[in-house]
């Protein structure tokens, strides 16, 4: 690998730490492909030798990749160039080699865009007179007939009291940004998140130094009453929950364990921040009630946004609270972005409004039925005996636990090889990464697809692998 | 005014401070309508004793509400519900009289929007095929085609290096909190700013509690004597300057200045970030070349958008500088809004690449020269004599210092009677309000407006008026 690069220009006077400089590095030849996904880079020895650079240095430069999710380490292993990125950077197509079968992504399948509807939502919007209104500079809060839009329809399905409003945000991620900073500002205090969880959710919090605290998550759900310690002891001021159709593992909060968390929340004085975007994408079973709609003490602040039913490409999302809350919320959005862009946000209201989101979000439901019966039946069907997985009746993701002993990052290269990626379950710890589990994303593939992936991976899983040690890895 | 509102639910148990209930409360009064622009709120005492609170707590309330601008506050006068809100809350129409001639916002007319041109950019985008992609998650960087445009661009005008890199943001607002999260997280030190300075600079650097160090900034333009004391002995880690019609002063900072505070802030070790977001609307005079382009060192970082020359309700913006820094930002941006909205990149792209930006851009450049030559006049016709203003050759913003004595702030209220607005310069202060500025941006406005607001204007000032002091506040 070290002959595939140019020498790196590292310059120990410059203001950017030696690590940063030389992470950058081997960032801009994965870039340009001279560093090709799966390939093992130097063991941190041997690199700080070849640069004259301490390993301490080598070993930082190697965990910021990785936490740009750039690099695949593995104990005993080293560190490879990653095969497939994980969301979201992955959206455009990169040096990596993607798997032919991909269930790495937790997004809509674009075959299943409605461009169309898309195209006419723009041209009635481009041919209103509220253009030139739209091209000028908006409101913190959101465009007026959206938010209306919004708060209007989460009045009338229990989601919004009387004395809630709305921020429009630019796509959920901003919401999750937009908390931890009036967390970290106003009440700081330390912020409860599932574990595993999706990485924004992790990342949001973690990224600026609040401190979070997992709460288990398993196969076999939410552990109620370690929440209840964990609020009793740690007291966090933040509890922040995906209870339909969780990312990663796919699982779903039944709505006893609603109503009671609603209640041990409040009773710990601890505000929950409900992640929504998953629930209208419900395939199978019966709808339960948002926490939202089973709070009665304006405790829960909502989530939501059109990435999951309709684009992720365009960046709208919504927080729905108390209006004190939302009045602070928009004081801190100001000063980060000004607004959410107003030509989406316009374009998503004559999708919505026109009803042409609603006929989306069948064909996507419909179509997410056929994906998920399939990859229930392909897991009973190819895991190897002794694996587990969820069964979520809707959403994006499943989550499988391999038999004790298999590990999914190092299986992830075989399986790639053959043509099938996913995302091992380290990729979501938040304290401890179960080294047999991995994510199974089914929405974006179609079921023929999810069949052979399943029986590819099947038999990688099923192989027997003698793990590969190090001398330096194995010292440590 | 107590009268008209009912009295507010303050919770004393809630996590919410009483003050921030308090100013909820007003916000929905000023929200409602109830509350009108130029209504005089009651004094701090009076309303603690209505409440049966303490004058901290109103104060706080009251405060807060100004740092929203939603109030505008004089000493010897009490606090009033301002009668026109500065950019950029003001965008959509409130419920607040907005004078007949606003002088308030620094942003391009409306009127000049090129819809036709916009909606065609729009049309080709939806035909494309890539409006899959487009609608699909995208890159933490950017769309990768706009960021191939605007990289070339910038190289062609040597406005990057060959080193450099580009980040696309959502506006230049966006640009800046980035800039001041990696400085807060990489190399705590302070930000010197300049002094006055648009709200947007100061407030994004100073909520998140980072320390700004004001450079002050006249008539005359930047005293590079006090900045260069600045640099040498508070040491800061960046300095962020608008070379080019400054908003609000509308000072251009003269080529030897330019590169003399190049060297400075490189022998200061400190990083200077370039807004460069008015060059290009010069009118008049001859180019000077941008401190990036001066910059032998890699030390500049420049940020763009294009809201000024194009449309601000589309969130788009960008950041050029050094690789290893564009990389470190990219990771920040990730888990502040994943990305910025594709359609909007996508619809920019095609409206710059098809030449109608540059189109678009000469035809406001000769409406900006006009209205220029206008606001010059004027102020030389009926600024009052002793008044001094800055004589801008672009941009949208000129400055105004009335004669010693004169309260650019306290004369708003009998503008907006006649029907001027304007904003004093205390809200641009840093440090060191000058009760006697205030800023016209001019380039929303024709000439006859420009010229009929200003006759007004300066009859206002002309008249003499009486401070009314009342006891609260006069003991003070």
């Amino acid at each position: 690998m070290l002959d595939a690069l140019p020498k790196p220009a590292l310059d120990a006077n410059s203001t950017e730490p030696l690590y940063r400089q030389l992470a950058a590095w081997l960032r801009a030849g994965i870039d340009s492909g001279r560093l090709k996904g799966g390939e093992r880079l130097p063991a941190t020895r041997e690199l700080a030798q070849y640069l004259g650079l301490n390993r301490a240095t080598i070993s930082a430069a190697y965990a910021l990749l990785d936490e740009g999710h750039l690099l695949s380490g593995h104990v005993g292993k080293g560190s490879f160039v990653r095969t497939a990125i994980p969301e979201p950077i992955q959206a455009n197509p990169g040096p990596f080699p993607t798997a032919a079968i991909s269930f790495t992504t937790s997004r809509p399948s674009a075959a299943l865009f409605p461009v169309d509807a898309f195209r006419q939502s723009c041209l009635e919007v481009l041919d209103s007179p509220e253009v030139s209104q739209i091209l000028q500079l908006g409101s913190p809060q959101g465009y007026i007939p959206l938010r209306h839009y919004l708060l209007e329809q989460a009045r009338q399905s229990g989601m919004a009291n009387p004395g809630d409003d709305v921020l429009i945000t630019s796509g959920c991620q901003q919401a999750l940004d937009l908390l931890q900073r009036m967390i970290a500002a106003d009440r700081p205090s330390a912020v409860a998140i599932e574990d595993p969880v999706y990485a924004g959710i992790r990342n949001a919090f973690t990224q600026n130094g609040l401190t979070t605290i997992p709460v288990p998550v398993s196969i076999d759900g939410l552990g109620l009453a370690a929440l209840e310690r964990t609020l009793a002891h740690q007291r966090p001021g933040m509890l922040v929950l995906t209870p339909s159709f969780q990312n990663p593992t796919g699982n779903t909060i039944p709505l006893a364990d609603r109503r009671r968390l609603v209640e041990l929340a409040h009773d710990a004085s601890c505000v929950i921040v409900e992640n929504d975007i998953y629930s209208d994408l419900r395939y199978t079973g019966t709808p339960l009630p948002a926490l939202k709609q089973l709070d009665p003490y304006g405790n829960v602040l909502v989530i939501k946004s059109f990435s999951k039913a309709a684009f992720p490409g365009l960046r709208v999302g919504w927080i729905i609270g108390p209006r004190s809350t939302i009045a602070r919320l928009i004081e801190i959005r100001q000063w980060c972005d000004l607004h959410t862009d107003q030509l989406s946000q316009a374009v998503l209201l004559r999708f919505a409004e026109s009803g042409r989101l609603h006929a989306h979000r069948q064909q996507i439901c419909a179509s997410g039925a056929a994906r998920l019966k399939a990859v229930l039946n392909a897991c009973r069907a190819y895991l190897p005996p002794g694996s587990r997985f969820t069964r979520p009746e809707g959403g994006m993701n499943l989550w499988v636990e391999l038999p004790p002993g298999r590990n999914a990052a190092g299986l992830l290269e075989e399986a790639c090889r053959r043509g099938v990626s996913y995302l091992p379950g380290s990729v979501f710890a938040v304290s401890t990464p179960a080294p047999n589990s991995l994510r199974l994303s089914f929405a974006g593939l179609e079921p023929r697809e999810i069949e052979e992936g399943l029986r590819i991976l099947g038999r990688v899983c099923a192989e027997p692998k003698v793990p590969v040690y190090e001398p330096e890895t194995a010292l440590v």
